[in-house]
């Protein structure tokens, strides 16, 4: 079990925006603690006993909800499982009467996803304002953050690394390609701040409709003639010089140390933003083919879950040799068993 | 923790329409025992280790089911939710059949929600008629009685007025207002009981739509001619000369001391009940300004989930001044580990 | 509690089809020890303290889920639920990769129920080809099997002929009557599995229609004249002697000392196998008329959830002279708990 002494005065954990690299790194030595206790005989510590952990999941979710409401239960704090379907939503009331429901039941930590970007820092900013002690995580928030999800895949990395003594320094001047559906994936914005914190060259690789415009200025011309009509000339300078941006898999993969492929939502077809899951894979899919691009020691992420075929071929997937879709989820618990120690423990 | 010498005979909490002072009287001071556990470092007793609380919901609701849960497991009792969804309601099994699967399985307490008037009342009856010790609990029951409601309700009135020693006498005489849908509310039947039996003055008040035909001819002439046509005249007395009866909002609220308001389903107006949601706000809903009539002191309180703007502006709702709603979910889990910890502790 | 020199091997419980002598009886054993558990005022033993129980219904089922539920939460394990309608299934993810993902957060033992025959199979070969030591234990898997149903049943009868010491050899020369929708009854394959090991007599009985059509041909001549124009002539030899198939209920019933009567789903009539519940019922419903074939002591089982009226008669299922319905419930969880415990205390 890590220490008390550590760093760690954040109350709530909302996006990975503004994290230091303290923050970081205790997130870090804090999981691999973690990580050691769950490698023991008895996996359970009493940290959180008697605290209640509401996991308020407005949008439907099995991974993310088991996976905090076991880091939960191993930290022996008692859960309430809160879903949509039946729920008072249907009766009308509003997001914060139902938070401020659970506030008032006893809760001490609500972890919160919402289809709707924003609902889990509207709640912490009614938690604060009521002046309660209550702690709100933010378990993915619309196309917003998906701050545990960043912190996961950065352990995960790190732990690759350096097993024994995870840090976000590690990273540095790694390059990580993040390829996929990018205008709409939490996960990538909460990865990309993790990433750019830890000195690392992010390469994101998108057709141009799954690419926040924002970002879409800053695909160089070259790409621009092969993919589609000219877009307004860049007329602000990348944000920060380790970010890329392109219209096509290949630079994004060229040497790449680790890549990272996103969740393509069916739906997204529908809406006209593709052509064919066909045609997605053959163009952004990651495949054997497509690592040849990449150091010969790439590893393969994906936050799950996976449309086999799609973003990855299902051989891919499977190989222990490129994936770490696997460690990610073990890295999940031990990570949101940090997570909520670092925000709980203090309470008691 | 409470004594354990406390006068309880009572297995099965069914209805408020037999209850004892005594009985009140031991529900309300066991709840403050527990709301003084709840303020602990540590909030977990183990006074129902071993025993299984089965929450049978057969109509959905977060809040009443998350505030058992959270009571039974703050009692160390291991819980099984069921919810309709996903049960064999959907294989033609009968009710009993249910509630007699989850007693061979060795339920000591079932939590039982239905949407039917009555349901509650006749497992009770089947448990008894087969000689078992499993205590029924009813946690709402169509349009019958939802006593916990009922109860933490009394709970929160008492603490107001003696936070140290809340008992039934603190609310002889006080005035108190029911307001709304009461002909379908479970929760105005339950606080009529608890109400009446504390000796306070009860003043209900409705559109004549949303009044029982039982009270309707209890309302004044006077009122009948401002509000509809008029209805047969009175032909017996008033079951009790605590019970008043309005079609008007404002006789109920003069000089009250406390003010429930209750939840309009959104139902009722399609069922052409009522004209329109803010016709009905203009004449029934509680606003500052509908206040004034009252005593200056006086605490607004609604069973949750609110629909604000319609049973009650927005800004009282929110108004630490006027509005207990947020103490009543509080008081909810103290009193439900209160009638948990009363009906369970004989057991085991 | 059970000792620990238990002669047990099997990692996952998949099937009864090649259970030995040995192993039913170590099931039993320890199950009986656990009734004496579950008799005592703490029903807890703290045998998988630490280990995490998943519980991965794809098909919907209170019944079942909660007997494992409960058996995990007696053994102090921490579980864990996932139901089809809030899970990543409507995101496209595989079963496997579903599992996988529960692997990979660390559950140690999973229950799985599925729709499909072979899915917990298909599990269990995934975790053992990946070298896990994570344990499968089917919950009932399409038309196939439905083992820990199987087992109570086993356990049910046994024990009634000898509580102490409940044995697969107490079952020898019973007559045991299988009756109802065979072809679609997983507790049906899971059972005779079990009662031909047991050295009963088993005597299926159901309308052609809901017979496998392997069984069929063992009909006698006889039966076929009466009830349904002549089938290809049986051309090969019962597989074994203790099997006897009829179209008819009386043959199954005449000194039958147990009758299992199975659930009749209501979907078939729709599907044109049968004429009509009522026409069932009359055929195949299980009364105490039909009971007067039986030897006088007979008694009833049913896995439940049952219709009341359609396999057999209202009054009947209620008699606790003749139906062990309740019983079977109690054994459930007794079975349950020496399930898990088997396959589950080996790995802390």
């Amino acid at each position: 079990m890590p220490t008390t002494s550590l760093p760690w005065t954040r109350h709530h954990i909302l996006s990975l925006a503004d994290f230091t690299t303290a923050e970081y790194d205790t997130v870090l030595r804090t999981a691999a603690s973690f990580r050691e206790v769950l490698s023991r005989r008895t996996k359970k510590v009493p940290t959180l006993q008697g605290q209640v952990v509401a996991n308020l999941f407005f949008e439907p979710s099995t991974r993310t909800r088991s996976s905090f409401e076991l880091a939960a239960k191993r930290l022996s704090a008692d859960t309430l499982n809160f879903a949509t379907a039946t729920s008072s939503m249907t009766k009308g009331e509003t997001i914060l009467d139902t938070a401020k429901t659970y506030l008032a039941m006893g809760c001490d930590i609500m972890v919160i996803r919402h289809q709707q970007a924003g609902v889990p820092n509207a709640i912490a900013a009614e938690m604060d304002r009521l002046g309660t002690r209550v702690s709100v995580l933010n378990a993915g928030d619309g196309q917003h953050e998906h701050p545990s999800q960043g912190l996961l895949d950065l352990f995960t990395i790190a732990s690759l690394i350096d097993s024994d003594n995870p840090r976000l320094e590690l990273l540095k001047g790694k390059k990580i390609a993040i390829v996929g559906d990018i205008v709409h994936s939490r996960v990538a914005r909460s990865n990309i701040w993790s990433l750019i914190a830890s000195g690392a060259e992010v390469h994101l690789a998108a057709p141009p409709t799954l690419l926040p415009q924002l970002f879409a200025e800053y695909v160089s011309d070259e790409q621009r003639e092969v993919s589609c009509p000219p877009l307004p000339t860049p007329n602000s300078p990348l944000p920060t010089p380790q970010l890329f941006v392109h219209w096509q898999l290949e630079p994004a993969l060229r040497d790449a140390d680790f890549v990272m492929t996103l969740r393509l939502q069916k739906e997204r077809m529908t809406a006209n933003l593709l052509p064919s899951l066909r045609e997605y894979h053959q163009m952004f899919g990651i495949t054997r083919e497509a690592l040849r691009l990449c150091k010969s020691n790439v590893k393969v992420l994906h936050p799950g879950p996976v449309n086999r075929g799609v973003e990855i071929s299902s051989d891919l997937m499977d190989d222990p040799e490129f994936s770490l879709i696997q460690a990610q989820v073990t890295s999940g618990v031990a990570v949101r068993m940090a997570l909520l120690y670092l925000i709980g423990s203090g309470k008691v």
